[in-house]
């Protein structure tokens, strides 16, 4: 069989994590690999209707998406979560899980991010509108030790999927 | 890619779908195949918890349950779900949502269900104490036209697991 993994990654709310995915899948599958990319906003329709942004319900979401990465994983795809799971401890759990464990910050700093505001968030958030947005009303904890780390602020989105491939060869991945 | 299919199995509570389950899933992986099996209660544990026996919650943990196999047997595993799944409307907007579905209806009568009992959930029920079991106070809509049916009630373990290998090698599934 095939070798999967799990690559995660973590990071602000618009710091560039779907786009890094959807840039890197089609990347993988020229070599071969089986890809599925697990957007947390979009899998939540799937996985987590009904759940809210409560550190609880985030820890929830998060958890079913390790879940699911870990079935698609251990069975020779290689799944991509993107997810903004703020959290470190839920993070440490889904490494404990996943025998195959990559994350990945997507690493972007927050004036950036609000610079960007995809979908007019940040602004809600700003405003006061959203208590629970990561990065402003909501921490947002750093990896510690993540096994790659990909400046969006700084690379553009080509760059960083030949950055993020070459760590995965490096580290033997791919 | 090898050809993944979502092999999914439904039946009254005890009619012997976990059982038979856990006995196809080695041969499968004899035969060279990645098999996952998506157990209806041990996977409410990962993907829906707190949710509970209504004919919404049902439907939800089964779409659940669906999706996963889908991502699964679309990236050539054969994904075993095994559930209930007593509507047959829900298992029709499966059957629309995975192109390779292969149902499977795990048939024995309830005379015979009750009998085995497993977790002693009929007695609770014909007690009047589970408002919705299905077969006892809520419905089991049999299939119109599975794939495949496994009369448990007439065929032992292994010849059920044979039956079912027959039937998949004659739709070339295996």
């Amino acid at each position: 069989m095939r070798r999967g993994f799990t690559l995660w990654m973590t990071g602000l709310p618009c710091s560039g994590k779907s786009t890094l995915a959807s840039a890197l899948a089609p990347r993988l599958r020229e070599l071969g690999k089986n890809v599925e990319v697990l957007d947390g906003d979009v899998v939540r329709t799937h996985l987590s209707k009904g759940l809210g942004f409560s550190r609880e319900d985030r820890d929830t979401n998060i958890r079913r998406i390790g879940f699911v990465c870990h079935l698609l994983s251990r069975n020779g795809v290689v799944a991509i979560g993107a997810a903004i799971s703020p959290y470190r401890e839920v993070r440490a759990e889904l490494r404990a899980m996943i025998p195959d464990f990559v994350e990945l910050y997507v690493k972007a700093p927050l004036e950036e991010c609000i610079r960007r505001d995809v979908k007019g968030m940040y602004a809600r958030a700003l405003a006061g509108e959203l208590k629970e947005f990561t990065g402003i009303s909501d921490p947002y904890e750093e990896p510690a030790v993540p096994e790659i780390v990909v400046e969006t602020g700084r690379m553009g989105v080509d760059e960083s999927v030949e950055h993020v491939l070459a760590e995965l060869a490096r580290r033997e991945r791919i």
